[in-house]
């Protein structure tokens, strides 16, 4: 992982293709990579769409190697949706997969003078960029088939489906599973537009004849990470609830606690949870013949994903994940698991991010669209972008778009992003997150759930304001940290709980790099990324003044807590002063 | 005009009046009044379409009095298209219609609990809103057709059309002129929007039994006003090229001088000129039997406005402006005079922004959805907004919404808000004025094309970036302290150019209110206003980052100077720093 491969899409004559060292970026991994090079070389003012802006795809500080759950890849640019800067992140086979290539990022940059569209080919034997107009408007899907029909099976593909070829702020870019299927997105912020815009419609990548990367010490590694594992094995997060139901295991949880958005943030509890629920998806699944514990690359050790088949066992969609099963479910008022899935799939096909299409087509149903709790109505609906049409085109813009065309005002955005699964009213910690990413409303930025819901890294009480500045910061600078390894997040529950778990992944990146990194040296890295972050967007005009929720979560309450956002502007101010 | 007319739209049990004294509001007219009800009302980070914020409508200091000129009315709101604080001014009976009703603003607040649509009537007798919903949808002339049928002809009328109700960020508020037409528009920053979220339709006035407002000094102001009137007919501009070819004189001035932006800003001068020119219409008018020389309210010795009839002498439009002309016509390739009377026209009816519009059928043709030059086209994607389509909502909420729906990266706005009809390229100065006025990108904010083009004011070269922030910030300064008078801001080119005109207009406002206001008086309250406005601005998030032209126009050079926009951030942070 000691290259850097630029592809120049704007070069005279074609793309060009170079592969350097790393200079600068030695060092860096995941998050902590693209926000250093978007920081380092994207003018903050310039186009999200244009020539200035790139797409830098890195994968994390340990991915690549035989460290469990380091499979996560980095997606980042300056965001055609909040217009700051973007780091949006998947699993899927992307990190590892680089990774073992050699690659410590790709950086897509450039504007191409054509409309054609381009395939990128990486093995061991180099890089190759070749025009294939045949591709366009090829859902993730059928893209991945026709790349397996010439590629072989033992590609893993990164690619953007007919949103980001149009463009979409909500766009994503897909990362095949280890099935080769593209149900793996780097979904937030419209990274799948800018990789169109680059003209770039797959990435295909074999690994083939690569080895794993090899640490400095290898028997303290392995040490290590046998700890490691263990830890995750035994907490009873990811030990238990994650692979049993997966992360939907979190609907009845948060329904219970009154924090699940439903109606477009209306009401906090949902009549129809428990028919979405994580109980009930793993029920189907086993029955109907899919798989309700299933890990998304290879090394997890979590198994958090899975199959969802139809009655019939015909593949729908992997098992929809509880962000995705609440936005197009509880929060438009649909409680059909068939339907949900559905549109699962159908978002992943057209490549889009399923938090911001279920925000906006909660939106859709307060203009008046289609009536909430009509899941054929979403469907169509989502359809509409696939086809391209006018309404189509506003719905795959995003929440905010979609409010400002219809003439919405209660439109659930943060910096232009869509709100995820869990009201802020009923959860302070999390609004203080939605409120001060630098990301825009993102609930992985800083997961206070963990701390208001799962006490999990102890207990702050969600009604409460107590105490939500620090966990929200503390668990920002954690993440900014974890997502620059290349680890699943969900790792965290482990870390936060169990200290010989933390030592553990300090001790794995000691043994691979052979340093001497402390707690303090993690903690010091999340808060330089952060800073960096931050200080892009003030760059781009962002002020504290977008470090807010919209106001109408402070002025109305939200059942069953009776209870409006309480956190203030004060506070909200002091997340980033540490 | 010492009363203050409230309507709470959102009142428990309907609408509910108040009329009170001007308390804290005394002094104030126009500009000055909408921005600082505004600024000291409506909390900076509401949302536009919602509860806390008000449109607030004033006519000006000398509004409804016999000086000339005095008939501009302003309205002002959070805005919906900008975010920030916006005042739209008008011509048309408004202003006078209102000062001799006595009221020196209409403060439209509070949300509607229900959908239903209101008319509120205001004579001598008082205030009347009463429930309509026979009017909803109603296009603005259909509109002030059936109020003439229910309250005579006697009546002049504020209103929105469909795309006000639809709450498009292009909406316009419509002002019915001498002949009782809705042809003058308070047009940018979606106000329209915003009368639409209060559920007002519109506001019909008859001051029938009402008198001129009285000066103080009868004489004094009748002398002042001789003075001013002949300095208005004796100046070139005001005297000569406005009575004789309106606004739209300026379409072969600003070709000539190679800023006149066409194809979506990709050229600064455009084959088609003559054929739409000023002179042009003139000529068609006349001979078709409109007319070419016409006031739009009483009071008016400038008379830029006229008539457009079709070859059969039937009415098609008041006389297209010069920034109609050049949105719908020169940006778009169309050299149709007939065409684009029609959707002026169309524009007028629907409630929309001419300016607005024009650059959004740009970026849709830009985008592909119609070719350059194709005004049939052009018309049927204006029709749509009409009928409120998918496609049509898009466009009617501006350039900046359409560029980020149809993924278009050459969007001509500031702050949201469109570019109107000079490259700042080639004309440098208005690219000041551009940049940094609080509205978003507004020729009227501080016209620098007087002094860099038709030498009023003295002469600072349009290529060079010497003195042009001095010229914006001069005028920004001058312009925010005429739009609180009422006067037409057309008075500016006699006002810079002849001292004693500039005194007449001061000793105007002394005569009418009794005081002894200097030249540095009136340099103070426009000051003083732009500074309540930038404030707004601040508090709304907005930073100096916002102050800035898109990238292209400081990358991309135009010809036929081959020039980029030159003056520098730093520069332009200088604006207000008086």
């Amino acid at each position: 992982m000691d290259k850097i491969l630029r592809i120049d899409m704007g070069a005279k004559g074609g793309p060009k293709v170079t592969v350097e060292g790393l200079g600068a970026y030695a060092g860096l991994g995941g998050r902590a990579m693209t926000s250093t090079v978007i920081a380092q070389e994207v003018p903050p003012l310039c186009h999200p769409l244009g020539a200035e802006n790139k797409l830098v795809i890195a994968p994390g500080l340990l991915s690549g190697t035989s460290a469990a759950m380091s499979g996560r890849i980095s997606v980042g640019c300056k965001s055609p949706l909040t217009g700051g800067i973007k780091e949006a992140n998947s699993g899927g086979q992307g990190a590892q997969v680089l990774a073992r290539l050699g690659y410590a990022a790709v950086i897509l940059e450039g504007k191409p003078e054509s409309d054609d569209l381009y395939r990128v080919l990486i093995t061991k034997d180099g890089v190759k960029v070749e025009k294939d107009n045949a591709l366009k408007m090829l859902p993730n899907y059928d893209l991945v088939d026709a790349m397996k029909k010439k590629f072989g099976d033992k590609i893993t593909c990164i690619s953007i489906g007919p949103a980001g070829e149009m463009k979409l702020a909500a766009a994503s870019v897909a990362i095949t599973d280890i099935e080769v299927r593209p149900s793996r997105h780097a979904g937030r912020g419209g990274v799948g537009a800018v990789m169109g815009a680059k003209g770039v419609k797959v990435i295909v990548m074999d690994d083939t004849g690569c080895k794993n990367r090899e640490p400095k010490d290898a028997e303290k590694f392995r040490a290590a990470n046998k700890v490691f594992v263990n830890g995750l094995s035994t907490h009873s997060v990811t030990g238990q609830a994650l692979p049993a139901y997966g992360t939907n295991v979190l609907t009845n949880i948060i329904n219970e606690a009154g924090g699940y958005p439903t109606y477009n943030f209306r009401d906090g509890q949902f009549a129809g949870a428990a028919k979405i629920s994580g109980e009930t998806f793993a029920d189907l699944e086993t029955k109907r013949g899919g798989s309700a514990t299933h890990p998304c690359h290879r090394g997890c050790v979590i198994r958090c994903s899975g199959t969802f088949v139809d009655k019939d066992g015909h593949f729908v969609s992997k098992q929809p994940e509880y962000e995705t099963v609440w936005a197009h479910g509880g929060n438009c008022g649909i409680d059909d698991p068939d339907a949900i899935a559905r549109i699962d799939f159908l978002d992943d096909t057209f490549g889009l991010d399923t938090i911001e299409m279920g925000a906006t087509i909660g939106v859709a149903m307060q203009a008046g669209l289609a009536k909430f709790g009509d899941a054929q109505a979403a469907i169509r609906l989502i359809e509409e972008v696939g086809k391209g049409t006018p309404l189509g085109r506003i719905l795959g813009s995003g929440a905010a778009v979609t409010g400002k065309v219809f003439g919405v005002e209660k439109v659930p955005v943060v910096k232009n992003q869509a709100l995820p699964a869990y009201d802020p009213r009923a959860i302070q910690g999390i609004g203080v997150t939605y409120a001060t990413s630098p990301m825009g409303a993102d609930h992985t930025a800083g997961y206070a759930i963990a701390t208001n819901i799962l006490k999990s890294g102890g207990y702050v009480d969600p009604l409460k304001t107590e105490g939500q500045v620090e966990l929200s910061r503390n668990l920002q600078i954690a993440t900014a940290a974890i997502d620059s390894t290349g680890m699943c997040l969900f790792i965290a529950f482990a870390v936060l709980d169990q200290p010989e778990t933390f030592q553990a992944l300090i001790d794995l990146l000691n043994a691979f790099y052979g340093g001497n990194l402390t707690a303090d040296d993690v903690t010091a890295l999340g808060k330089k990324v952060l800073k960096l972050e931050r200080d892009f967007n003030a760059r781009a005009g962002f002020t504290r003044e977008q470090d807010r929720l919209p106001r109408f979560f402070t002025t109305e309450k939200v059942g069953p807590h009776n209870i409006a956002f309480q956190v203030t502007d004060a506070e909200l101010d002091q997340v980033f002063n540490w």
